[in-house]
Parts: C-alpha cells; sequence; structure tokens
C-alpha cells in the first residue's frame, strides 16, 4: 500500500486523487492546494487531512510518496523538497520551462536517486502502449518514419498561452516524448511554425500550428503536426512505418455506432474531445506503474530525464523556427 | 447512499459487489453464498459482512436493496423474499428457466408492486444505448429490419448446457430482450436450429447455433443469429434499418491499432472476447441505474415484464423450431 | 473471337453491347428489339445491323452467340430457338417466372446439351468471388452461417412489381442464388414478408420487404434480408461464418474519402446506388466467363440449373410465407 | 474527334495507346518509338501506323494532337517540335529534369501559347479530386494543414536511380505538384532526407526516403513523406486540415472483403501495388480532359507552369537538405 501526499486539487489534482483513492494498493492520505478551497473539497471527497503548506503534505509521516499537480512553477521546487525528504514522486509534465532550472534542480538532487516518475501520460494510453510493444517486438522491422497527429480541441485562453511557454512547450513537449519514446534520441530538429487559428495567439507572439521533423540517432524520421484547435475532437494519432509495414493508432469514439443515410455513410460519432476523458485508462494506468515502481522497484517508463530531453527538443524546435535552418542536438 | 445485500458470490457476483463497492452512491453491507468460501472471499475484498442465510442478508436491517447473483434457480425464491421485505433488488437474468413458475411469482408478488430490475446488462452498454435512441429520435425513421448477431466465444462444458435451459433460454434470451428493446412487442416467431459446433452438445438434446425470424406488432422485421463458438471474440453487433437509413452498432476492440502488412491491412486485435470485459461499463451503468431507481424513483429500464416476455419468446421458438412452423403470440 | 447477336436492347442490352464491342475476343454483328428505335440506337452506337426478328438474329450466318436481354417472358422462347440452332446462350435472368414452364423448356432443350450461361451477375462480382473463393479454400472453416443483405435503392413501380412475380421471384432470386453459391443445395426455407415501404406495391398484393431463413443440405444456415428501398444506396453485402473466423464482402463506395468534422467523423460518401454501375465490373467478367465457355469448353458458372433452383426457392419461399411453416425441398 | 500521335510506345505509351483507342471521342493515327520493336507491337494492338521519326508523327498530317510518353530527356525536344506544328500536347511528368533548360524550352516556345497538358496523373484520381473540391467548396474552411503520403511499392534499381534526377525530381515530384493542387503556390521548403531503404541507392549518391515541409503562400502548413520501398502496396494517401475538420482520401483496396480470425479482425486485402492499376481511373480521366481541352477549349487542370513550378520545388528542397536550413521559393 503507498499512501501519498498529493499537492495541487485543481482539475487534473482532484482527477488524481480519485484514482489513488479507487487503486487497491493506493491510499490518499493528505492534500494541499494554494487555493484552500480546493483542498478542502478533495478531502471532503475523498477523506484526506488538508495540510498547512505543502512542505507540511510532503513530510507528513504517514506519506509514502508525493504527487505533484500544481502549477508548473511550483514543479522544481515541490521535486525538490520531496526528493530531499526520500519520498518518490509522480510529477505531471513539465518538470520546468527553463532547461537551466531543470538543470540546477539535478545538479541538485541527482545524488540523491530519486524516483521520479513524469507524468508523459501517452506512454500509458493501451493503444500507444501496444503499438510501440509491437514495433519493439519486430512486427514492422526497425523504425523508418514516424507521424504523429496532435491537435487540441480548441485553443486555450490568451492568458494561459502567455504563461505557458509557447506552443513547443507547452503542447508540443507530449509529442517529442512520444517522437523518442518510439524512435528513441533525436539528433535532429526542424520546425515550422505559424498562426492560423487565433490572432490573438500571434499577437501574443505565440503560434497555434506547426509542424516540426526530427532525425532520430538510430536514422528514423518523425514528423509532428500540431494544431490549437480541431473540429471533430482531440485528434491523438499515430503512425509508424518500417521495412515490413506500419502500425497505426487511430482516434478513439465514445461508441461503436455507424450511421449510414442518404448523405453520408459510416458516420461514426466525433472522437472524444477532453484530454481527461481520452486519456482516463492511460491516467490509471500511469499511477498503477508509479505505484509499482514504489513497491516493486519497476523502472520507470518515464523520468526526469524524459522531462529534460523533451524540452531540449522544445528549446530547439524554437530556435530552427527562428533561425530558419536545420538544428543539431 | 444503497446499501446493498448480495447473493451470490461466483464471479459475476464478485464483480458487482466491487462495482457496489466502487459506487458513490451505493455501499456493501452484507453477502451470502451458499458456498461460504465464495462469500467470505467477498467479504474479505469489500469489507462487508457473511450472512449465515440469503434470508438473514435480505432481512439486515441496514440494507435497502438486494442484488442476486446466484444460480437461475434460486430467481423466484430470493425475488419472493425480497418483495415481501419490502427491498427493491436488481436481479440476474432469468428470472426462471419455467414460464408457469415465474407466472406464479409474479401472482404471489406482482400486488406487491415491488421494484425490480432486471439485469439485461446489454441494455446498458453505451453503443446499444446509444443506437436506441438515436433510433427512437427518429434519425432513420420507423425500424423496418434489426439483424441480431450474437455469438459466444466458446461453447459451454455440456454439464452446464444440460441444466441451462437451452440455447434459446440461456443465451437468445438476450437477444429477444435485444429485440424487444429495439423493435417493441414481438407477435411471430420462426426458429431454425442447428449443433454445427459441438457433437456432444447435439447429444445432450441441444443446439449451438441457430438462425431466428420474429415480426414485431410494429409491423418490424427483426433478424437474431447465434452461435456457441466465435473464433474472433465475442461477436456482438446490432443493425436497425428504416425509411431513412440504417445504424449499427460494431464491435469493440482493445485497441485502436491497426497493422498494414504484405498480406493484410487494416488488421486490428480480435475483438473483446469475455463478456465481463465486453459489457464491463454496461454493468456499471445498470448499477448506477438502479440506484437511481432506488433513490429517486427512476422508471426501471429493465423489469419483472421484460424478463417474463423474453422467456416466453424462447418457449415459443423453441416450439416454432419443433413443429416447424410460425409460432404467433 | 466470338460474334455476338444481342436480343433486347433496353438499358441492359445498351449496356452489354458496349461491353461486347470492347471486349478484345468479342464482337457485336446483329441485334433486334421489338421496339425497332432501341434497335437502331445500338446499331448506330456499336455498328451492328438491327434483324428483321429475333429469330432472324438469332440465325445470322455470322453469329456464333446470342445474348438474351430481352424481358423475361420472352426468354424461354428465345432459348429454345437458340438451342435449336445450336448456338450458345447468355441469358438474362431469371429464366421465367413459371417452374412449370421452365421445366417444360429443358425438357425441350436438354438432351440438346445447350450451352447457357445465366447472367447471375453477383457471382461475378470481385469481393463477393473472392469471399467465395476463400471460403472454399478453408480460411475459415466449413460454412456455418451465412448473412446476405440485398436492399434496392427505391422501389420500382407498382406497373413493373404487377407483372415480376412478386418479391422473391423478382429481387430475392439473386440473393436465393447467392446463397446457393456459397452454401450449395438448400434444403428448408423460411419466409417472412412485409409491406413496409410502399402501401401500394402492398395494395397490389405483393411484399417490399422480407426476412428468409435457408438451411443448406451441408447443415449451414443462411438468411436473406431485403427491401424494395434504402436510402444510402444499394445495399449488397455477405457474410460468411465459420469455425475459424468469418469473411464479410462490405459495400462499395465511390471514392475513398473520408469527412471529420464536428458532428460527425470517418463519414464516407454515399454507396454506388445503381446496380450498373455498381455491378459493372461483375457485368464485365460475366461477359468474358461466357467467351471462355465459347471458345475454351470452361464449364459455366451459372447455368440453366441455377436458374431453375433459384426459381424453386422463390416458390418455396411464397409458400413458407403464405402458409407460416418451413418448407423442405 | 481527336486523331492522336503517340511517342513512345514503352509500358505506359501502350497503356495510353489503348486508352486512345478505347475512348470515344478519340483515334489513335501513327506511334513512334526509338526501339522500332516497341512501336511495331502498339501498331499491331491499336490499328495505328509506325512513323519514322517522330517528327514525322507530329507532322502526319492526320495528326490532330501529340501524345509524349517517350523517356524524360526528349520531353523538351518534342514538347518543342509540337508547339511549333500547333499540335496540343498531352506530356508525361517531368517536363525536364534541368529548370534551366524548362526555362528555355518555355522562352522558345511560350510566344505560340502552346496547348499543353502535363501528365500529373493523380489530379485526376477520383477521391484526391473530389477531396479537393470539397475543399475549395468550403467543407472543412480555409485550408491550414495537409499530410501527403507517398510510399512507392519498391526501390526502383540502381540504374534507373542514378538518371533520375534523384528523388525529389523523380518521386517526390507528384507530391509537389499534389501539394499545390491542394494548397497553391508554396513560398518555403525544408527537406530531410535520408538512406534507409537499400544501401546501394545511398551509395549512388540518392536518397530513398525523405520528409518535407512547405509553407504556402496562404498560409498554410504542407507535410510530404516518402519512401522507395513499402511492404503492403503503393502508399498513396492525402489529409487536408482546416477550421471546420478533415477530410482524408484512403488507400484503394482491390476487393471490399473483410477477415476476422481469431489472431486478426477486420482484415483487408494489401493496397494496389502498381501506378498504372493504382490510377487506372486517373489516366483516363486525364486523357478525357486532355480531348475537352483539344475540342472544347477547356482549361487545363496541369500545364506547363505546373512541371515547371514542381521541379522548382524539388530542386529548393534538395538545396534545402544540403544546407540544412529553409529555402524560400
Amino acid at each position: 500500500m503507498v499512501r501519498f501526499a498529493i499537492l495541487g486539487c485543481g482539475r487534473i489534482g482532484r482527477m488524481h486523487a480519485r484514482h489513488i483513492r479507487a487503486h487497491p494498493r493506493a491510499d490518499l492520505v493528505v492534500c494541499y492546494d494554494v487555493a484552500g478551497a480546493a483542498a478542502l473539497e478533495t478531502a471532503a471527497e475523498t477523506g484526506a487531512v488538508v495540510a498547512d503548506s505543502a512542505a507540511d503534505a510532503i513530510g507528513h509521516h504517514e506519506v509514502d510518496a508525493v504527487f505533484i499537480a500544481s502549477s508548473t512553477d511550483t514543479h522544481v521546487d515541490l521535486l525538490t523538497l520531496a526528493a530531499r525528504a526520500g519520498k518518490p514522486v509522480l510529477c505531471e509534465k513539465p518538470i520546468d520551462l527553463d532547461l537551466a532550472r531543470v538543470d540546477a534542480c539535478w545538479e541538485d538532487i541527482g545524488r540523491l536517486a530519486p524516483l521520479i516518475v513524469l507524468g508523459f501520460n501517452r506512454r500509458f494510453d493501451p493503444s500507444f502502449r501496444s503499438l510501440r510493444e509491437r514495433l519493439l517486438a519486430g512486427e514492422i522491422g526497425r523504425l523508418e518514419q514516424a507521424v504523429i497527429t496532435s491537435r487540441d480541441p480548441a485553443p486555450p485562453p490568451v492568458s494561459y498561452v502567455q504563461g505557458s511557454g509557447g506552443l513547443f512547450r507547452d503542447m508540443t513537449i507530449h509529442d517529442f516524448d512520444m517522437a523518442r519514446y518510439l524512435a528513441g534520441d533525436i539528433v535532429e530538429v526542424q520546425a515550422m511554425g505559424a498562426n492560423l487559428v487565433d490572432p490573438a495567439i500571434g499577437a501574443a507572439g505565440d503560434i497555434d500550428a506547426a509542424m516540426i521533423l526530427l532525425r532520430a540517432a538510430s536514422g528514423a524520421l518523425v514528423h509532428i503536426n500540431n494544431s490549437r484547435r480541431c473540429a471533430y475532437g482531440y485528434d491523438q494519432r499515430i503512425e509508424a512505418f518500417g521495412k515490413k509495414g506500419m502500425l497505426q493508432a487511430q482516434n478513439r469514439h465514445l461508441t461503436t455506432v455507424e450511421a449510414w443515410t442518404a448523405t453520408a455513410t459510416g458516420v461514426r460519432d466525433p472522437v472524444q474531445d477532453f484530454f481527461i476523458t481520452r486519456y482516463a485508462e492511460a491516467y490509471w494506468a500511469e499511477l498503477d506503474h508509479f505505484v509499482d515502481c514504489v513497491e516493486n522497484g519497476t523502472r520507470p517508463i518515464a523520468g526526469f530525464a524524459e522531462g529534460r530531453e523533451s524540452l531540449r527538443l522544445a528549446d530547439a524546435a524554437l530556435q530552427s523556427m527562428h533561425e530558419g535552418r536545420a538544428v543539431r542536438i
């Protein structure tokens, strides 16, 4: 049984709190949020107690592990506190928006060899995971090309965009990690961005559509395409191509119903359009994996290094876009 | 909060017990099974107490509602006990294999107007439910034809078959209910059976493959096809056809992965092959519906009458098959 | 090179005339139609000459083979003329609407061992043919169940219905043949008909929707469903089920385009809705097969016997529907 | 009626010759090939006469139009001859491998305003054409992203590669044209190439896998991916994405058959793996369009300018790949 403190009781934190409570090998002991009301709500729903501070929550004597679901700017400090307390951490991505700060954090805590699982939820999606296992098992031969399609249902408000670190660090970071999950280390990045969705995002200095090329150390080529808005839902697909064929993970629909009418045939309902619903199974599997890591010493599927490398690719993509040239890693 | 007694702690009973425990508006108070060990296991897993008898479980002063998941031959007695105790019941299908006994049961308890939800789980499947709602909303006009495909992954042992009441009462009963769910009351039945899967089933006097035609009072025609064995999994599909088009509910796959190779393209993984996995969401929704019925007086989606009518159609199909003629209801 | 006379220059006759002209091993010599204008048009388009009578066309000294595409009531007489003239015949289905007349025809010409290919075009459809070849090759084991879906885009005028011999002889006859193509000889028929599409068809004494069950001598069960009207096009599907799995031949779309929007995903265009377009490749393959039969002595894929057996099944289905009982063949 | 000379009677030339013969408004008068035997074969099959030289064929007094299907290095000279003779030309792509030579050609013949249709066959594919028409009709709003997948079944021999002008000029040129067909003028190119398929191709100085990014003047982003080898056939897909949704043109299969077995479900047969079969309808439509241009003054769907622009994009992609930077057009 792993007893958790959860830091951050917003939308995603509350979901994780419910999962912890429902998990047969996990228990929620204490929760904390800078907004006290959010912590109280979570406590009321789960039976956890409310801590006075994040430090108190981490240090609580019954707490075995820490779940960091607070805002990005707090991650480094909380990771450091937890590492120093010798408590394993499951931390939402990203570690931070600033690579230097990420490296300084590791400088500080690396020697403690902390157990950190980073919340790259897509690695735990049953379909993406199955695709990768079949790829590694050689079903299509060595990977030659991958195409990662990742389009959000609707753009965030400009206020969010302004503090997000930009599309590459905020949204594409998942896709950079997915590229590494499939193709391994990346050695070259080319990026093209555009402001096609919301002029206000452009006015705020960011892009809302992008196409990226990556070259892996293995020789494989990877394409990522992003949009901040997608009419038909949350478009999340992967295509892997090799000598012996292709594997595709397609979008998920709510039902299996098809309609055939005078104007259209084979009509499915829209794809799931909310990340929490789309990746519900993945979030559960991520928690389950973390419990395994804590209880059985399982090696993390995504750790601190994965968080750092994705951020480095985001920075390289930004540089490539601004300088109009390929950036080597 | 609805506090349950569960009667029957076999495979399906244990699943229901877990659902009750996980449900935010339900609680499991007491469990009972003729096999004491099964009841002890369920109690250990859920925190329920073990009753000395089904009657004790039903009568337990903290119990608001009864979940009957015991063997078919006990259903009538337990339904009667619960009805007399004035406690709502969620009862696994079928009510009984003998229509006369079913009618006698209702004769006995009908005047008590008991709240009974019958476990026709397919009515709660998100895809079948969505298909029906769209049908009722007029998307394809009035229903003219329905095709119900229902093939089990593997035949049961002959010992099970012998006490099952035969294919129509044991397996097709779900499809008869689905036919009524889509097309309403049925007025004519034609059935053709065969022993194609396992000669031992034929030797035991039963069939293991069937095709059935139904005519609804509305005029709609319905076809059901059954097999006790299906190589590619648990084949559960529905097609509804009307003036304005067609709605189909297709099979469910574990992942969305497709493979494309030199010999085959668009290859999906096998469909789910275990009824508990295939209908996991449906079982959960069924429990949720029952809690709604108990707490809010919601009208049951499937009650005693639905159980009786499906059994009547099974009997009519058997008669049609034996006499080689259409049987009118 | 096979030189043809074509009898009947209506819509289907003109299509066949064009195919004959385009076929590298066929040539069109002469054409005839009771409506002289139709024959003149076909002659103008193809370079054939117009005969004064069907007998003259058949007897033309340059004619090697006869294509009968005239109205059903002329088929027996023209088949007889051609057989007596010792000329191979490709004849549109059905042979006749009256089984006694069909048998009398064979009584007359059978001893001449005429080469007759009957125009059961669906046997030549690339997808249905591939499905059957894979079935015969054992891919799914012995056939246990087949489901044949056959829905016309729009009902014919009542005037046509009145002379058509009824749904079973006019429309289902193709499906009876397809049942035999897949499952072999049929030994039992049960049929249920309804008037759901056009009340005028019911008033004329016919049905416009039907569901049929067949049992093959092999033990296989077959279901046919028919409708005279189908909103999404010409619905032509086959499902074959056996111990090792299932083969399905799906509908054909004009393009491979899919649309994904806010309200619907995976949307294909309507299926082909005109039998001449839907079965264009089949009609071509049928002609090609006939030329093979004439030139190389290839055994016909569908001959006189196939025409007779389908009609017999149509009669049996009619009897079953009227008497409300299974009819054994 | 348009009377053709055909220049080049190789594999693709013979196909075009057959189409010309079968087309109701076209006729084949004369053919020529540097390999006399090929010309004789085509003449024997089609009834055309064999010319002594390309010039004689073009100048033949009965010839209205010229079909250039000879090797790429002859295109400029033959285009020039035909233009000077005032005869419309349908010319296989590419115009030439050398942009300077292409421009010099136009310098020479542009003032003659010749009618030239360039054989970008994919523009005539029914599915790609339908996708584009629906895009232009506004079904998904303004184009924001396009993904063009184009993978050949098997790599050509190295001897061919050496004279091909490289992957971008030989193979991607079709995809550059498709990008322009969908997105209009292109203003920026980024390319990444690799040698993943056949080391001998790399040794010959070429690549056999590529990923490319394009930015259109409209703002749209386009991704092209290429491979010289594809296990599952000739992979030819298009995805267009805009504010209101997505249109996809999927691969084509030979039949509609699906197989469902214990190990795999929904299995389709391999996609068409030969360009002449895959694009048979497109080649026919291309000829039909050219006849329309000649007879009715229809504006060419693809002319000299389209050939030149695609070559320019190929050159830019080569430069981008070699210099590791974005190239602006």
